[in-house]
């Protein structure tokens, strides 16, 4: 591939082309992340948050042009598109504040004790380092907030590393804009080009040969599971392996106790409707399957309060228009999971057929907990606006279904707010499967805070124990050396790198 | 393989055979390892520091009987091993004192903020959850401390995880003796057998099958590279693929300026001679690699002080005797790899050979940084009593050396008292390679303490930003999990998992 085209996603139209990079420019751009690492790495808190700033000033400031491409490659829509940035601007700054209040240089500091070995011990200093420069793959559904100066630029470059991106094939215009307003930034500031690099093209000449690039000290990526699976692949068996942190594909569960969806079962079916729905479906935390369970509880009648609840869901489901997919690629994916849902034996409730190149019409589908856990091909992602309904004949087979989903980076339980045997099964299955557990709402709308865990156990992340939203972010990107014995004037650093 | 044979260390005596675990005893050890972890990750940290104290007195209370067969199997002699179960046992009871003190239950707060995204937020609590069973592999050279109830066993008992324990086949017998006081410990205190698993046996039928099996959750390791490297990658390419915390080989260089060696040579001579030859080289950290600098300070003729400096290590080392080698295997494997560095064109300052069967003799070797750079045989590990001096012409040269090394456990520098560019950027080399860098001393003796990083960049582990050693160990067997808008009951327990 030598050129990289830009569709209009909602026509197909073709919006522009540009030339793929070349082996040569990516060995460059690699080269100028690693020269930029040296001052980089040692930057000062204050130093690192004005670049931080300077970029959400930056977007912010050329908002109204950033959005309407994002708009033509997306087909998002002003308003997701606009609260995109907002998010994407608030995390800028909340990784310049972590860096200013000095998060990134946290150390602990262990006095030497006399006395011999194993209770004695010298002086020892265990500082934060920055990994080195950061391969980054941008997603497809997060045009700005996961691509080339989102969450895990702003994380990387608060921990000290330089980003080389990877701008996603489906918004190459939108990745060259954005790339070209912090370019201004870095230049305002007085700070080396090479600290955001940015790469258009795909396959082993761009994306596998920059995570296999002797520079390239850790990989970031957000997108399929079959993709990032390649890629950790490549960072694994580089002669000198790196840290490859890849947030995956997940199917969220949303498990609805009965007496919850007696008690509040239409509230839920609207929610739950704009949730599979929203943005045409394509989030990573999409609630692609719901968990139902027919015998629970002695005084109510599970099995019909269930089926209303479905009969509910459908109605809601049949009249939601969802805009176009983010590229035709993954229109064709969508048509192509719903048939292997069909192929599996899954009723389907709802699979109204939109024509090729039309948006896609939302799909509800419907399995036993039996079918579900024994074929694979019910278990995958359906990345759209597609729900299946998995009917469970008692608790523990809800359990067994979430040990066959394995890893997902949401588990959400609804009607869980008093303690009983039964919560406190589902609650556990949920924590050992899922890097976040929601209690009320939809696991749409991922916020970053402190607390925020958007990594779960495989197939949702390579590295279950990380976060790529949320202030822990940042910490991929360190790690930790002990100073032993240290003379004064590097002690009195205090964490800061040289 | 269908049985594990234990020899003598010194004489190569037959001291007993076991019969290798088949397949099926593996799954049993991975289903009893499973079958605990239900009770086990939410037990109290009272709960988890009485079995860690339990086990540390019961090493002790057996002290006599463990250490003469310790001593049998590896040849270390009495006083490293009384020395090595002191450490054993003060590891699992710090580890006792974390759990009780409820480090593994730490957890973010983070309420709800009103108002719209990115701002606003519902409430959120970030707890860690144990990982499930681990596969621990043992290592050779320290049958105690990194072994059956070593510092992987503590740390992951402390956080949560059962342990699966595959023997180093060097030490089998006592392996199994170690498990028996374990499994007594476990019997007195009504916790179930399966929380600290032993198999015996190597190759795929045991060790691969452990690191592949379905319950398996993470896999701990010390060794070699090569051996290192391999479970690694079967960790990677399981259908779900799981960490694998590998504490790899490392080369651990000692950089010593001249204006340090002209100061105190004689003292650092003889420091550094015993390191090298300790526990007959054994050690991961043993200072493989001496980089001297021939031309750093006008007023010194550096070239003469480093040579005197090599000249008088020579005649340290010539007259030590270390002790018989941990295997016959290993034995082997050091006379290849000094063979390596002849071939490789090193200059062999000190190279008696030792007949085969006996305890080696010290080496040292000497090379130019550029034949060092340009020879990755030179840069190879050699597991044992030898080391080479590695000449340099300059601090860029020093610095071009360290790179090349890529990753080690350690780096020392001798000299960097005062701040200079030149230490400053032999500092920062160091810590660009390594997880900890000592400023005087030797790299051997690895402190058990809450700033020890034991663990650097590849080859020295397969998870640079993890360590195997002190407090954080137990990081490593702990993931997050976000709560959002969790109920009360829930929240009350405030970290402690359900």
């Amino acid at each position: 591939m030598t050129s990289v085209v830009s569709y209009d996603a909602r026509t197909g139209q073709v919006l522009g082309e540009l030339t793929a990079h070349t082996p040569a420019k990516v060995d460059a751009a690699c080269e100028a992340a690693a020269a930029a690492f040296g001052p980089w790495q040692s930057a000062a808190g204050t130093t690192r948050a004005a670049l931080l700033r300077g970029l959400a000033d930056a977007l912010e400031a050329d908002r109204e042009a950033v959005v309407a491409l994002a708009d033509q490659e997306s087909a998002l829509g002003p308003v997701r598109l606009n609260g995109e940035l907002d998010r994407t601007a608030f995390q800028l700054r909340r990784f310049a504040t972590l860096a200013e209040a000095g998060a990134p240089f946290a150390y602990t500091d262990d006095p030497a004790v006399a006395g011999p070995p194993p209770a004695g011990h010298p002086a020892m200093q265990r500082w934060a380092v920055p990994l080195g420069p950061v391969a980054m793959f941008s997603a497809s559904n997060f045009p700005l907030a996961f691509s080339v100066l989102g969450g895990d630029t702003a994380s990387a470059l608060a921990a000290g590393c330089p980003v080389v991106v990877k701008a996603h094939s489906g918004h190459p215009l939108l990745s060259a804009k954005v790339h070209g307003l912090a370019q201004q930034v870095l230049a305002a500031q007085g700070l080396p080009a090479g600290l955001i690099g940015l790469l258009q093209g795909g396959g082993r000449d761009v994306g596998v040969r920059l995570v296999r690039h002797p520079r390239i000290a850790a990989g970031a990526f957000t997108g399929s599971t079959q993709g990032g699976a390649a890629l950790a692949a490549e960072a694994a068996n580089r002669p000198r392996p790196i840290p490859f942190y890849g947030e995956l594909g997940s199917v969220n569960p949303v498990i609805a106790l009965p007496a919850k969806l007696a008690a509040d079962g239409a509230a839920l079916v609207t929610t739950l409707a704009g949730s599979i729905t929203l943005g045409c479906g394509q989030f990573c935390t999409n609630p692609g399957v719901i968990v139902l369970i027919d015998q629970l509880q002695p005084g109510l009648d599970a099995k019909a309060v269930n089926d209303a609840f479905v009969a509910q869901l459908t109605e809601a489901l049949r009249p939601q228009t969802p805009h176009a997919m983010l590229t035709r690629h993954m229109r064709a994916a969508f048509d192509g999971g719903i048939a292997h849902w069909r192929e599996a034996g899954a009723e389907l409730l709802l699979a109204e057929t939109a024509p090729e190149g039309q948006p896609p019409k939302p799909v509800l589908a419907q399995v036993s907990a039996l079918e579900f856990i024994a074929k694979h091909a019910l278990r995958e992602e359906v990345f759209g606006p597609a729900s299946i309904v998995v009917r469970c004949a008692s608790v523990d087979q809800a359990l067994q279904l979430l040990d066959a989903i394995g890893g997902s980076l949401t588990v959400t339980v609804w009607g869980a707010e008093q303690a009983s045997d039964e919560a406190q099964a589902l609650v556990r299955g949920a924590m050992a499967i899922a890097g976040r557990v929601l209690f009320s709402g939809v696991p749409t709308g991922v916020a970053v805070t402190a607390a925020q865990q958007h990594g779960g156990p495989w197939p949702s992340s390579t590295r279950p124990e990380t976060t790529s939203v949320g202030d822990a972010a940042m910490q991929r990107f360190l790690r930790a050396v002990c100073l032993q014995d240290a003379p004064a004037w590097l002690t009195q650093r205090a964490g800061r790198p040289l």
